[in-house]
């Protein structure tokens, strides 16, 4: 399975005795002497903080700003480890990017984990190290969580459920509300990485040119561009249901439409080919570590500048402006026609995050 | 199936179309427009507020007190609903709990659900509205959440994580390290009530004393007790695991044992039949309104009379002492023998909370 050479370090050895427990079992999850020795060996020596070590019912930290940003996801995804992340990774990225896209720095997260009965103890024990691993990069800790175990069949391997507590850095709010007519639509960078690996994982195919998940915290790059002091109105990252669906959702959410230009939303040929091949539209493919961001005019040229100084949005562009009044999301064609965008009614891509 | 009697109002109905979707599909959780649907016309008139109704990644709300408490769990309990309460209501009353231990009062909530593809949308729908009503009881609100569906087989029925953050209410920090020696313990009523319904409801068992959770929200008791100015040094609720398990965990990170004395632990005639019955020592029987409190001999009496003017901790009484040095737990039998108790290596009861 791929994934596993990023969170296991050479000559670590999963340190639950796994002669004995090879597998998680339900005494693991039922609150004794096993629930203990699990969050001894295997969770605490990864995730360890003076807040996590307290073992209190929750944790109590000062709240260091006056308004703070709160958001929780629920991790279904399948496989747990996919090409370039895992399921921790990904919870990590995506609780840290919903704070972002409100303006926040990430501090405090909760890890709940809802473990299949069987699930081998070593791919636990890969995930919790990924969790721990993308934690300490992103200057981040967990502090306060939970374990069960449901049955053989009850569940599928791990459900992971993260959520996170941010201080506001912005200096203006940044929410769906502020969006005016004429702003402009940024994009951070190539879109549809993300389902597309998560797919061929899954389906098991292997591509001429392997994509791999987009998967990235953006506290960095959202945190520059509050200090290069733009007047960003929202930002909002481009999970589940993609591009579209989280424009269609601002345009609801604002009252005001948006037109977009299909050439210059960036895709690679990999996930277009790809993309065919399934019959995705790419606009409605998941990412996790991209975003767009919607500002005024006059703020564009800084942005954009912030942006490609970033690896990761290094091929961020315009993508479409605001409209003046409500209205739906509008696509203006490669060839010229242009064409509405509407939220899918069917499950795309199941399980993708 | 009993509780639905607690969240069915008379004369209200689902507000989905049941015809079109009497169960929640795959396409519910896709992030499209049956996504928006379930959301519009099932969860958000039942937890509909400001923040909430704004529809961010994340809410954005004033810090309001210096300290914050965090804490999160989930709840896998089978039956969904059981006699006096369901999954909904447990969640909601876990949570403002786990707080109300750190001396901190429930503000803010997020809800996950992982709903398997299914799943009767009434059954939801009574669900969502006990989430309501316990948090309009208890003044709390859902501000964010989340909404996964997985297909039939890979989960069961529905798991909800929730998540809360709370302002620290208390003057002194309420943890437990700062347990003393000779500190008393008091217990805040019967125990074994929640376990036991749980149980009886799963096997189809019905006693001849049907026996009622006790899960109940306890911001206002331990408000109370912090009002009244008493130097509590520890609390803890009696959930998975049960008092025993809650003592152990409270002795080990102490670093002092503790004697409790059997007989004046107080359970009811219905729960020690019951107990027998399964198999099942009451004393790690999982509680859901019950908790205990550490505090010096001097304030004992006062506690006391705090306590026993609530009715769901009018049995509450004095069990035990902290040791004067570190210890296990220990228990004075009603023979008048010692014995030590430890945490519980196999599953005791599954799925309870």
């Amino acid at each position: 399975m791929s994934g596993k050479g990023q969170t296991t370090l050479p000559g670590a050895s999963c340190p639950l005795p796994l002669s004995d427990y090879p597998e998680i079992t339900l005494a693991h999850g039922a609150g004794g002497a096993l629930t203990e020795q699990l969050f001894q060996n295997l969770i605490l020596p990864e995730l360890s903080n003076t807040l996590l070590d307290e073992r209190h019912d929750g944790a109590v930290f000062p709240a260091n700003a006056r308004e703070l940003a709160f958001t929780t996801d629920s991790y279904v995804i399948q496989p747990l480890e996919f090409p370039g992340g895992d399921i921790g990774h990904l919870a990590v990225c995506g609780t840290i990017n919903d704070l972002a896209m409100c303006g926040a720095r990430a501090r405090h997260l909760s890890l709940s984990l809802i473990i299949e009965e069987g699930l081998p103890t070593e791919t636990l024990w890969r995930i919790i190290r990924s969790v721990g691993q993308t934690c300490r990069a992103a200057n981040v800790a967990v502090v306060t969580g939970d374990t069960k175990v449901v049955e053989r069949g009850k569940g599928d391997g791990l459900f992971i459920t993260m959520t996170g507590v941010g201080e506001i850095i912005a200096q203006q709010p940044i929410r769906p509300t502020r969006i005016q007519p004429n702003d402009v639509i940024l994009v951070s960078g190539d879109i549809g990485r993300h389902g597309i690996a998560v797919l061929s994982a899954r389906e098991g195919i292997a591509f001429e040119t392997p994509v791999r998940s987009d998967c990235a915290p953006l506290h960095d790059i959202v945190h520059a561009l509050i200090a290069a002091d733009l007047d960003i109105h929202c930002m909002r990252d481009l999970t589940r249901g993609g591009l579209a669906t989280a424009l269609i959702e601002l345009c609801q959410t604002s009252g005001l439409g948006m037109m977009i230009n299909e050439a210059a939303v960036p895709v690679s040929d990999a996930v277009s080919g790809a993309a065919d091949l399934f019959g995705l539209d790419p606009l409605y493919i998941a990412n996790e570590g991209r975003f767009c961001i919607v500002l005024p005019k006059e703020n564009v040229a800084k942005a954009l500048d912030v942006l490609r100084s970033f690896n990761i949005a290094s091929e961020s562009g315009q993508i479409g402006t605001v409209l003046e009044g409500p209205g739906p999301l509008t696509m203006e064609t490669a060839l010229g026609s242009s064409r509405q965008l509407d939220l899918l009614t069917g499950e795309q891509l199941p399980r993708i995050c």
